[in-house]
């Protein structure tokens, strides 16, 4: 049996029953990160991996590569309600690339940690085929204020932060050699995406949040991690989606189902989130500080799976979404 | 201007010189791990990066790849002085290879996180063209307690655990594929590496220990790092060296210099510290408890640079190692 007959879903199943958790372990494998007691606070660790040929898109410079390393790194500190606080890096670059692009990659890693309140603390160097960035990033949740993806419980609202699928249309004009021009937008929310570090701990300060997660593979994919682990049903209303207005002018004007970004399209980045009816206010009030769109989506209820109401009607969502892992 | 122009070490000077430090930052880039002020403790978190066809002689088991990939992260830990905690691996697998292999990485890594008190908490998967594991550690220092690479003072005692070169001429054997036949125990040093955790809290909490490192690179190489960073100069006594057995044996078999192992080859993960000489004794107590050989093996005078004496003549060391980035 080979890796690709399993699957990354498969391998992290495995990776989960293998790894014993310990007695300080609060979260362990299977989460947006790790969570460590250690006495008061938790420790939130994640690491994530990209590879030039896989995670980027041909013409990112280097500087897209290092902010793309540090946000999707964040992002999950983000999902946990944690405060970040450092990163580490390991790299791997071929002997032939230019210094100055190795620098201009560290400049942005720099630049996009501190802006986020976080330092880039360390590395290792290593060389390679292609440019490889394996990122580590850690930082502290209050006791109490961890959110998780197991959470959610029936009754629940359903919310999301953004505007849903400018990332993936971004790469699908990246990748189809669609003329940029009226996308810039798009194409740049896929090149230099942000975390939604502020809006995670103003989720875990609400004291109402139940669950959350980041929109990584997709809004159905990211759902459904989210029913499985909380074993609950999530059910969407479709017309509740804020979909960019962008990504609709754009899947329109070529024929594209819109649903392909907003649903199915990954690395928004966005927190996909569950929260008690009667603190939702409270939330709603702490995004309008923020400046951050945050929309009520659907509701949680008893069952599992992933569904959508559209037009009266309740559709079952498959299950799927952006992975690098094939 | 090109990453092998320049080499590792002025990559890692500009991304110390790159990236900013922030108020909690007691440790960043430069130093064996990273350390961070969380309030009464400091968070220590290094990581570090092995890619299959430049760290793993061929032959190494899946599971041996997985034990090093904890070791290497842990050595870091250990040489800051700081109790582990957790571990999580970003790794890249090719899509062919074996699901039963990856299995056996992944308890390996279990059990040797385990075997020194940590647990594997969480990772990323991605498709590569080669097995790449990299891993992040990170653990917890008492304040007053870290050891780094820049306390060497004039006046101190220069120690080193264990024996020196088993790990290098382990290496050689199996690149050269020499017979492994009574030299099996160098071929597991560099196969099956073990991380001196216990040392390094023992060392730690001496009180007098005032600067630590692990012997990744090479005895010389690693007290280099300690030269410059601790601006003194590094004096070796060659006679004390405790030198493996069988490493003498086998070069002396082959014609090699030993020197090329003891002092220049890589990987031994033992921990090179400095202590004051009032502390010597405790030091040395803690570690007939441990069952740990630990020799004294120089003293730190004020100058910079590494020097040996040898038969009553000194010589400036070459700053030569083992490194994987060329």
């Amino acid at each position: 049996m080979k890796v690709s007959d399993v699957g990354e879903r498969a391998i992290v199943e495995f990776a989960r029953r293998i790894c014993k958790s310990g007695p300080r372990v609060k979260v362990g494998i299977g989460d947006d990160a790790a969570a460590i007691d250690i006495d008061g606070k938790y420790l939130v660790a994640t690491t994530d991996m990209l590879v030039a040929e896989t995670h980027f898109p041909r013409g990112t410079t280097a500087a897209q590569m290092g902010l793309k390393a540090v946000v999707v790194n964040l992002s999950d500190i983000a999902a946990m309600g944690a405060e970040p606080l450092g990163l580490i890096f390991s790299v791997g670059l071929p002997r032939t690339l230019s210094v100055r692009l190795v620098k201009d990659m560290m400049r942005e890693m720099d630049r996009v940690a501190r802006s986020y309140g976080a330092y880039v603390v360390g590395g290792d160097l290593d060389e390679s085929d292609e440019i490889i960035i394996a990122g580590a990033a850690f930082g502290l949740a209050k006791k109490g204020r961890l959110l998780t993806r197991s959470g959610a419980r029936p009754g629940d609202l359903i919310a999301v932060t953004g505007e849903l699928g400018a990332a993936s249309a971004g790469l699908k004009i990246l990748l189809d050699k669609i003329p940029v021009r009226g996308y810039e937008r798009l194409v740049r929310a896929q090149l230099e995406p942000r975390a939604r570090v502020k809006e995670g701990l103003a989720l875990a300060n609400s004291g109402s949040v139940t669950s959350a997660i980041d929109t990584t593979d997709s809004l159905a994919a990211n759902a459904w991690q989210v029913s499985r682990m909380s074993r609950v049903k999530m059910v969407f209303d479709y017309e509740k989606l804020l979909i960019d207005p962008a990504v609709k002018k754009f899947s329109h004007s070529r024929g594209l189902n819109v649903d392909d970004f907003a649903l199915f399209g990954g690395e928004d980045f966005e927190l996909l989130f569950t929260v008690r009816p009667s603190g939702w206010k409270k939330v709603q009030r702490a995004f309008r500080r923020l400046g951050t769109a945050v929309t009520l989506i659907g509701r949680v209820s008893k069952g599992r799976g992933v569904f959508i109401r559209r037009r009266g009607e309740m559709k079952k969502l498959p299950d799927r979404g952006y992975e690098h892992f094939v």
